[in-house]
């Protein structure tokens, strides 16, 4: 298809498209003339991916570029891949100046870590997140530890065995990465929000408020 | 104490906290002299809040004022402050231009939604979050329904229960909406973080990696 019907296939438009090309994002369509390249299907599974990582991962172009390289390369094996997706949606962490106590909860951090069993890499960006919320909520007087922690590191493994287990990995290798990659950022997504759904629910409930009562309209304008 | 104390304890620099003053996110100290005010634990609890809303929940100055205000407010019952919370961090969607297959997730979103019995506010920005996400899922060849969501939504109920049923109801309001505010914010990211990390953890135990191979140690710099 030439690249008018890629924009209007993919709700992106054409100097959008032009710019992933010159950026590597989208891999050149095939020159039919000097003027002319013919683009495919894969270009507009690689558009829409581009566009999720995006506008739902909210990932930099920067990141994005780096996660559809592993994606793309061929000799990277799938934890690899997995590896470059996380430690490219991994929002930047800045220590906080009190270097004791962020030093305290760089270690419990890493305890706790140990402590599950988890098999994480050193320099893995997730463990200063983790370091950052228990440093955070420790300030703000609700510390949590192993016992606290329990029943989110329960549901995430639960979770975790299911996404993984779902992953098509006796097709071609492209799409089980790509499933891998979009699973990574979306279904994060997905969970977030059910839980503020599965929250704003509860608390419906168990404060007994009228429907119509979940924090006034008016909070929700400007 | 001084505010040069306050800036002390709680590592927020005079300047800003000079500016959450102005904004009204930090109520004013006890003013001892025509330059001199007196601030307390008070002003040293509020300012981790703000902090902790800014840094971790990621929050804009203007979502964290409105917030603040409806904790403040005496006359707003507890679930009114959680549907305020949940509607200053829900991150803006836009709408796709493909308008049928937009309302197509809008509508399917709203029926998973009744399906789990759920009570939620037509007007939640969730429904809109959640739609995206399907929409998204949808558009790359990944559609999630009822069955597929449903590890998830079971996740999401278990725990949402137990962060309820922790909420310190006895106390007084302030410690309560304190803590259903900071937990609704900072355990989703600690879910968030938690969630990540076993995934890398299944993918080096399912994939078989040797320790070291989660994604080179170059994909986490620049």
């Amino acid at each position: 298809m030439r690249i008018s019907q890629l924009s209007a296939e993919t709700d992106v438009p054409i100097p959008t498209i032009k710019y992933y090309l010159r950026e590597g994002l989208l891999p050149s369509g095939e020159q039919t003339s000097a003027t002319r390249a013919e683009y495919g299907e894969a270009h507009v599974r690689r558009l829409r991916l581009i566009r999720a990582l995006l506008e739902v991962g909210r990932l930099p172009i920067a990141s994005i570029a780096k996660v559809l390289a592993a994606v793309d390369d061929e000799e990277l094996g799938m934890h690899r891949v997995l590896g470059t997706a996380h430690y490219a949606i991994a929002p930047a962490t800045t220590p906080p100046p009190d270097g004791e106590e962020w030093q305290r909860a760089r270690d419990e951090a890493d305890r706790l870590i140990t402590g599950l069993g988890w098999r994480i890499e050193p320099w893995a960006p997730a463990r200063e997140e983790l370091a950052q919320a228990l440093y955070t909520l420790a300030r703000l007087g609700m510390p949590m530890d192993e016992e606290s922690l329990r029943p989110y590191t329960r549901a995430v493994e639960t979770l975790v065995e299911h996404e993984i287990g779902i992953l098509p990995l006796d097709g071609p290798r492209e799409t089980a990465v790509e499933r891998l990659v979009i699973g990574t950022v979306m279904h994060g997504r997905v969970l977030d929000v059910l839980r503020r759904l599965a929250h704003e629910s509860a608390s419906a409930r168990f404060f007994g408020v009228a429907p119509g009562e979940n924090g006034d309209k008016a909070h929700t304008d400007s």
